[in-house]
Order: structure tokens, then C-alpha cells, then sequence
């Protein structure tokens, strides 16, 4: 498949737009974004107005939010109300998040009147709420119903609801009582009371962070859950498909965090190589002056090192091994903390956990280094780094347990507080212990 | 709610039995499931046993597989039986999978003969493909039947069926033609033809490895995708739910591989202490041995770091710095590459892309790194590490980017080619440049 993609690409390149037009005319949807998430900016917009209007409106709504943004900004603005329309109302909030406010108000203007009430509900939480990512078009039934009357409105609404699988149900005060499915109304008697098919289901406040919400929803195996306000009446529905969404992107973040790096929040290989930078330079640099702090631990010991040079080759291996052995502990907290299986509250057990694990690990590579430094250097050092290695990997599990905790406790990405500093810090601690241990060991 | 949950904990490490099984009583599923996964073995065994048989089943169903076994296992043969009944048979088959042989074989005797025959047709399918992982109790629907026969079928369905939102629709040879889905049969008229619905739809091969899939599922946001053998006909049906799960524990590989550790495949605090343990320590090992390379060519410059003892205390800071370079890049395309967006294909792109931000990078450190140095030092040791900044962030960058291509064209995990190894290498490689560089700047 992939190698289509290609020759499409290069269609675009060489200006081939009539075999290009006809390509496209023939591929899936899919693969037509798969086409376009590969292309540079210039490239996607020729390919983009290629399409034809039907095609292009399922294509703008599958596409990743950046480009959908990219896209916006190169077309005409009767155009833009037509793509602008076509998206259902969390998508477009979605999407007005991404552009400059002026932008955003214009095309609001455009929408008709019905869109433009529904975009305004969803503007109305918080962004990193679940209120801001919910559906307002849902179908709610009474409780009192039957069947007959649920099935008769369900067959009514048509198109409107993001979902008909999974309905609320409510009192007269609108309070949210439970859900019905489609699949149980359907097999159900039409004289059945809706309250005789009501199951139990986990509802979420609107004000709920996001990506919680998003993480019960696929632990539960839920397809769509209800979405309230404080008093307990239902203000929209949440679909699995945007859970799905949330947590791709969660994921996309933690992981570039995780590697020292702001997340694109695009794919690679439609991103400028300027962008993809900008992206890697704050890290870097932030990293690096915290790695100066090495230079200097060096200086206050370099008498030592000038006595014992021997000691300047072991840097590297005790520092990477201590850098690793944190980044293990940490990367394993911050995603039993992603999937909700830790909490800040289990500091201690967290905290305690992982000392037993780093003095484990710390006792079989202490012993194996010491033996491996006495047998090619001489016991003493050996002796150094055995010890060394011992307390840099307690030190640098326990500390890579507790920073992602404490990252979140101060309000932070957990991912952002865990590996790449855990590395820095791990660095100039274990250094420290390195020059302590061998002075009093060699008793220079 | 994590405070209750640690009451109930309290209760368990107590004895308290009584109290806690009428807590248990009226605590929802999901959140006995949290609790549950919280336990060591001993105290969930016993907080399982106090379980009423029903909520207990759903429980069941919900608990992470690790744990299922683990209970399984506790448990005697007429209750396995009853748990192991009530699984979906593809749920049934990931169980399986993580027990001995001779246990599951036993249970599969124990299972009524439509159970048993659904779970033989799962267990055809090798392990890793979506063919083990689909649902074979799906209901499909002949494209000349009308809408009202259809809805006749689905009724009587029932329960049986995995799904009945997405209709696999067949021709007369059983080969695929499409979908229906329920909401468009509900609101169409009951003597309308099936094939007047019918709607083109992402189908995936038997065969087809699972993560793929569960990523297509995800991707173009369908609730469920039929599967096919090789003439297309269907042989089941895959649910976003089972997406969910395969790309939660996918991505909990690749996080904990990122960090250079085996995944655990089960929650963090559920987790024996060794078990944590086992799960990093060969990777330790490894990384340690391969750092012994950087102790091999500090040897042999071992009279140049004599000579300039100074050039000791960049060490840490210049492969630290090479070291999040790499990890920036391979993290970057690590994920590009979990998300489809970079295929093997893309190599030379890739490659250009990160030779290109590499440079950059380097010259912005590079300037840096030898106005501070020259300034605190001297400008030949600025510029020895301004050079050496210069080509580590070019070289690692780029190796970064081909490593996790590497990795997958070898046929291996990219995470596992690319974050750990990454600093290895540029460790040792890094060393050699900046030795090379200082030699031939300061004309040692």
C-alpha cells in the first residue's frame, strides 16, 4: 500500500494532476488521509482540491486537527463554511482550539443557526474537560416510555445523534437514570417499559478531565457514556471513537515527553524539519545546563581524578547504568499512572517498592562489576565501583519511582518530570557518591 | 475514590471479612476491578472468594489476563468451569494463552460443545494475528434479504452475538459485500433491500497481524470490522473494544521497552517485587556490557586524558547531550512508526529529515557550548567541544531516526532497537569523535 502512496506522491511532485485527479477518484477514504498525512504542506493543498466536494468533506473530517488547520487557512471562505459545517460539534471545537480567535468567530458566523447553538455548548466547558470533547446530539428517553414510543423517536432522529446505540435515560426532571442499548430495545416487546431494560453505567461530570474520562471509558468497555452536569442531568454523550481519539494523543505526548522532546501533535512526515526542532531545542537546552552541573562536580573533584585517572573511564558505564536503571523505574510509573493503576497516594508503596527493586538490582550488578574491575584493574577499585553501582541503581529506582508522583503532585505532565531528568539528576548525584565512595576506599 | 479503596484494602490486611463483603456488595464492577487490581495475590484470592457468583463473573471478565490466571488458578474445577464458560471465546483464548498447556486443555473439555467449537475456531488462528483475537459469533446478513427479515434474525440473536451495531453483509457464496449498520436498518423501511444499505467497509484478513488491525479499527473509527479468510469470506467480527485492548497493551510495551525494561502485562502494584525485578535486570545487564565499550576507549586515550585532564569533565555533559539527541529522534520515530505514519520504506526520508534537524541542533549547542568553555576556559577547549557537540547531535540524531526502521526491518520490536541502545552507541561512538577532535585541535 505504501508503495501507492508513493507513486501518488509523485504525481504531485511532477505535476501529473490528471492521473492524480483519477487515482484519487478510485481510493478509500482512508487511504486518501493516509496520502495526505505523508505530503508537505504545499503538496496537500494541491492534492486536497483535487478531490471531489463529497469525497473531500469525509476526507477533511478524518484528517489529523493540524492539517485539518493547514487546510483551513489555504481555502476560500465559502469553502471553509462547507468543511466547517460538515464536522460534528466537539470535532469543530476541536478544531477552533487549533486557530487564531478571530478566524474562529468568523466561521461561526457562518454556521446556521442550529450548528452554531450546539458549538456554543461545547465551547462552554473548559478545554481539557470532557464537556469540551462530548457530543450535545444525543437522544434521550423517558423512563416512562415504552419501547414503541423509544423506537419511533429513535427512527426520528436519523442522522442528528452522534450515537443511537447507547441512550440515556432520564426522569421528568431530566435526571440521568441509567442506559438502554439499541440492541436491547430491538429484541424487546414494543408495549416493554423503558425502565424494565435500564442497565447501570458509569457517567462522567462534564467538568471531568479528558483524558480520565476517556481512559474509564475503554477500561469499562464502554461504547458511549452520558455526560452530566453537577446536578445530574444530561448535558451531552462521550462515543468510544473519541475516547479513542484523546488517548492517541495522550499516548503521542507521554511518549515524546518521555523522550525529551515537546510532542508534535502531527505526523512526522507532514512536519516541517524547522518545526521537528523547534519541537527537540527547549528540551535540549534545558537538559544541557542541567548537565553542567556534571562539569562542575567533575571540577570540585579533578585533584582526584588527576591522582587516579583510572576512575575517568568508569564515568560513562556508572552514570549510563544509573540513568537506565531510573529510566526503567520511572517509565514504568508514569504509564501504571497513564492506565490509573497508581495514584499520588501511593507515594510510599510506590517509594518502597522501588528500593527493594534498586537494591536488588544494585547488589547483582555491584557484585558482577566488582568482580570484572579487580580482575583486569586491582581489588580496591573494583571494590569502588561494586559499591558505586550499588547505591547509584537504589538511588536512581527509588528517585525514578517518586518523580513522575511528584511531577503530577506539583501539577506537572507526569512524563515530563520522569525520564529526561531523572537522567540529569542521576548523573550529578551519582557522580558525587562515585568521588565520596573511591576517596574513602583508595583514602586519597 | 482511591481513599475508599485503600479502606477496603485495610479490611482485607484486617480480616475483617464481614464488613467487607457487604462493602463489596454495593460497590459498581468497575470499581471492584480497581480494587482487585490493587491486591497482592494472597488478599485478592481471598477478596475474589467473598464475591456474589454473579458480580463476580462480571468482575471476571473485566480483570487484567494476568490476574485471571492467577485466580484461575486458586480456584476449583466446578467454579473454573463456570468463569471460564462465561468468557467470549476470543477472551477465552487470550486466557489460554497464558496458562500451561496441559490446565487449558483441561478447562476446553469442561466448556459445552458450541462454546468449545467457537473457542477451536479462535484457536486456529496462530497467536499474534487478529484471527485470535476476533469474535466467531457475529451475525451476517444475506444482500438479498429484505430490511425486515434482517431485523427478524437480529431479534432472535440475542445474546449469541458479539455485535450487532456493524452486519457483515454476504453474498450467496458467504464472500463479503459490506456492512449494514443496526441505526441505518432501525430507521429504514421493513421491506427495503439489504443492499440498498449497504456500506463499503475496511475488512482485514485473518491472517493480518493484530496490532495493524486494531490500529486500522482505531484510525478510521469504526465500532467493529469483519474479518475475513483468503477467498473473503467472513469467519468473524472485530470490536473496537478488542482494539482498545490490544493497542493499550501494545503501547504498554513500547513504553516499557522505551525505557529499557521487559512489559510487566499487569498492573504495577499487583506486581511481586521479583517479578519487577526480573523484568529489568537482563536489560541492564546488556546496556552494561555495552557501556563496557565506552570503559575500552577511554582506555585507549587514556595518555590524551592525562595529558588534558580537563577534557574529563566534559564527558558526562557531551554523551548526556548526544544521548537525548538520539532519544528525542528515536522517540519521534518510534511513534510515527507505532501510528503508521513511517513505514520501512521511508528510510532515506527519515534518514535526510534527521540529518538535517541534527545539524541544526549541533550548531545552535555547538556556538554555546564554545563561547561558555572559551570563556570559563580556554577558546581550544571551546572549540574541541563546540565541534564535538557539533557532529555528536548530527550523529545521533540521525542514528536515532534509523534505528527503530532498523529494528523493524530486522524483524524486531522498534522500541527495543532504538531508546536503549541508541545512548549506548552514541556513548561509545561519541567518545571517539571528541578524542579524535581534541587531538587534532590541541595538536596532542
Amino acid at each position: 500500500m505504501s508503495e501507492k502512496l508513493d507513486e501518488l506522491a509523485e504525481m504531485v511532485r511532477h505535476e501529473r494532476l490528471r492521473d492524480l485527479r483519477e487515482a484519487l477518484d478510485d481510493l478509500p477514504v482512508g487511504e486518501i488521509v493516509d496520502f495526505l498525512e505523508r505530503l508537505g504542506v504545499q503538496d496537500r493543498a494541491v492534492a486536497f482540491r483535487l478531490l471531489a466536494k463529497d469525497q473531500a468533506v469525509e476526507v477533511f473530517d478524518l484528517l489529523d486537527q493540524a492539517l485539518q488547520h493547514e487546510i483551513i487557512e489555504g481555502l476560500k471562505d465559502v469553502d471553509v463554511a462547507l468543511y466547517f459545517d460538515s464536522l460534528d460539534p466537539d470535532d469543530r471545537v476541536r478544531l477552533m482550539d487549533e486557530m487564531p480567535a478571530s478566524v474562529a468567530r468568523k466561521m461561526m458566523r457562518h454556521l446556521d443557526p442550529r450548528e452554531r447553538s450546539l458549538t456554543n455548548i461545547v465551547l462552554g466547558y473548559p478545554s481539557g474537560t470532557i464537556g469540551r470533547q462530548m457530543s450535545p446530539e444525543f437522544v434521550a428517553l423517558p423512563e416512562h416510555w415504552t419501547v414503541g414510543q423509544a423506537m419511533e423517536k429513535i427512527r426520528r432522529a436519523g442522522d442528528e445523534a452522534e450515537t443511537l446505540y447507547t441512550l440515556p435515560v432520564v426522569d421528568r426532571q431530566r435526571l440521568l437514570k441509567g442506559v438502554v442499548s439499541l440492541r436491547d430495545l430491538v429484541s424487546a416487546d414494543a408495549e416493554a417499559a423503558i425502565d424494565s431494560l435500564l442497565t447501570e453505567v458509569d457517567s462522567v461530570d462534564a467538568d471531568h478531565d479528558a483524558e480520565d474520562a476517556a481512559r474509564l471509558c475503554a477500561d469499562r468497555k464502554h461504547l458511549a457514556m452520558p455526560v452530566t452536569d453537577k446536578e445530574h442531568r444530561v448535558v451531552g454523550i462521550f462515543t468510544v471513537d473519541d475516547a479513542l481519539d484523546i488517548l492517541e494523543r495522550a499516548e503521542s505526548e507521554d511518549a515524546a515527553r518521555h523522550g525529551g522532546a515537546e510532542p508534535l501533535h502531527r505526523p512526522y512526515l507532514s512536519t516541517p524539519v524547522l518545526t521537528i526542532m523547534r519541537s527537540r531545542i527547549i528540551w535540549l537546552l534545558v537538559l544541557a545546563i542541567g548537565a553542567t552541573l556534571t562539569v562542575q562536580v567533575l571540577d570540585v573533584f579533578e585533584e582526584t581524578l588527576e591522582a587516579v585517572v583510572v576512575l575517568a573511564l568508569f564515568v560513562p558505564l556508572l552514570i549510563g547504568t544509573g540513568g537506565n536503571t531510573g529510566n526503567q523505574a520511572a517509565t514504568t510509573v508514569t504509564r501504571a499512572m497513564a492506565l490509573g493503576d497508581v495514584t499520588t497516594r501511593d507515594v510510599f508503596k510506590v517509594f518502597w517498592r522501588e528500593v527493594r527493586v534498586g537494591l536488588t538490582l544494585g547488589s547483582v550488578l555491584g557484585v558482577l562489576g566488582f568482580l570484572l574491575v579487580s580482575w583486569r584493574w586491582e581489588w580496591h577499585v573494583g571494590a569502588v565501583i561494586g559499591l558505586t553501582l550499588l547505591a547509584i541503581c537504589t538511588l536512581a529506582a527509588s528517585a525514578g519511582g517518586l518523580m513522575p508522583i511528584l511531577g503530577k503532585k506539583l501539577g506537572a505532565d507526569p512524563a515530563v518530570f520522569a525520564n529526561p531528568f531523572i537522567s540529569t539528576f542521576v548523573d550529578a548525584t551519582g557522580l558525587i557518591i562515585y568521588f565520596v565512595i573511591a576517596r574513602a576506599v583508595l583514602g586519597i
